[in-house]
């Protein structure tokens, strides 16, 4: 760690000093009664006084950081979360969803959540559309749902959610509509099939804060093509995941780190005029992809205890 | 660490899934163009994760985090700052001090800058009072600046400020006053002498999230009593730091862990009816400290290039 030898402080008289902060700090908290809540916020004290100090942060930097959360903020609402976009920029939300989602057998596995889940949206049958008027490339998606242990999990209840072509979820619209959301369940073999929409990338909301620190750092906003899962049934863990489409150049640089491997699907184009699977008339385009998904145990066999 | 060893990851095939998240959002930055920036954002990924990872912190507490953040803007205003408070109850802005004023000799030692301070106060005459209707206890305050090598410091700029007896600073009243918050000049021979009021304990604003951390994690608001000043030298490196009050209980559990023994001082009763040193009628009890001041080189000596 060379930047740290080389910002290390000069004498162990200052270690001791900086050490001493850091103690006296862990003890403030030592009295802390919730056992979890104190484990947490000391690990906290911890890292926090080690990035300080190994930066050697200025009290500019300081300031900076405090005038950049202030503005993060500024621009939060009930749909606009600039600290959940923080979160995902940084990795933090991904590594989250890795700690608390260890890989099991064959187990799909898990990818970001995001902020633009809605609860209760609507059902619609199995073999139904969900995009609602949303614009897009039509998209049949097909699969089963299964268990660790290979069996068909009968039943289980699907949430979907996407984006729209012109890379707008519904809720940022603004006028209340739903689209592009709903959710469906498997039928009793654990086969499931809907129409839904191509994704397509899109930029995470970047006119903000973190907007503004993805420019400084050169990174871009950009997210890779996905459809959002949410799978549920009793006596599995409940999967969030994405799958995300073979070919889309932005698989290699999305901007929440959501890709896994095992998540990108082959939507497979069909010219205009090609019979759609369920007999539904389509004068355009469509595509279609298999998704089987595969659902952990609950609780997860081979975790940490915690 | 028996906390991280009791939490650490199950398997080294999840320590290698968490480990490629870090690379993948380290290798992101690594584009950056600004070196200073790279190097502190990378560090916080490294150190932020290392909290994740080593507390196991589950979606919820990622997403209390996230509310509570959330609430910390929406209560911040030009004159309340919960982020700074968030820093200074986490020992971050104590720390961020102690990194910037490395020891030097005798030079006295800094500490929080607070988030009380305005530009621009009024100038009183060496000699005059600060309180200009705030209420407290008259207190007589005198000393010298020195330099790190004993020399006197001519004409350096002190700026004091304080809270009034209440509790409050002036622009916490939000009705424009300034009180019990001056600079003076110290005279050719380094001398300052002014009245000021005598320091009394008392909470940081605490009816908003950072309060709620403070409580339920068993620990008080309350700030050990204390007396800001700025000082202000070309040649010298600038000072901000408080003197206290010996004998306060509160400077055992200052709540931004402010208090140095080296700068706890004296402040000695003098009754009703005492004659002032400056021969200023008072018909009340009122105190009388010193506080002599040195002030380190600038660029400091010993400090790491940074």
């Amino acid at each position: 760690m060379s930047d740290s030898e080389k910002l290390a402080p000069a004498t162990a008289e200052q270690e001791a000093r900086e050490e001493a902060v850091i103690a006296q700090v862990l003890g403030s908290f030592a009295g802390c009664a919730d056992e979890r809540l104190r484990t947490v916020i000391q690990a906290l004290v911890r890292h926090a006084h080690a990035f300080v100090r190994e930066v050697r942060l200025t009290e500019a930097e300081r300031e900076a950081a405090i005038g950049f959360l202030r503005e993060c903020g500024d621009i939060t609402t009930d749909t606009r979360q600039e600290f959940i976009l923080l979160s995902d920029v940084l990795g933090l939300s991904m590594q989250t969803v890795c700690v608390n989602n260890p890989a099991e057998g064959e187990a799909t596995e898990a990818t970001v959540f995001g902020p633009f889940f809605v609860e209760d949206s609507p059902e619609i049958d199995n073999g139904g559309d969900i995009a609602a008027g949303a614009s897009g490339t039509p998209c049949w998606v097909t699969g089963t749902v299964r268990g660790a242990d290979g069996e068909p999990v009968p039943n289980a209840r699907i949430d979907v959610w996407e984006a729209d072509d012109d890379g707008m979820y519904d809720v940022q619209y603004g006028d209340d509509r739903t689209a592009a959301r709903a959710h469906l369940h498997a039928d009793g073999q654990g086969a499931y099939r809907f129409w839904a929409i191509t994704p397509t990338p899109y930029p995470i909301p970047h006119d903000g804060p973190v907007g503004r620190l993805l420019q400084a750092t050169g990174r871009a906003p950009m997210r890779a093509s996905h459809l959002h899962f949410m799978v549920t049934a009793r006596g599995h863990r409940r999967l969030v995941t994405h799958i995300f489409v073979d070919g889309d150049p932005q698989l290699a640089d999305d901007a929440v780190f959501g890709v896994k491997p095992s998540l990108i699907k082959s939507f497979v184009q069909r010219p205009a005029g090609t019979p759609t699977p369920d007999g539904r008339p389509l004068d355009t385009p469509w595509t279609q992809v298999r998704f089987d998904i595969v659902l952990a145990h609950e609780p997860p066999r081979g975790a940490a205890a915690g």
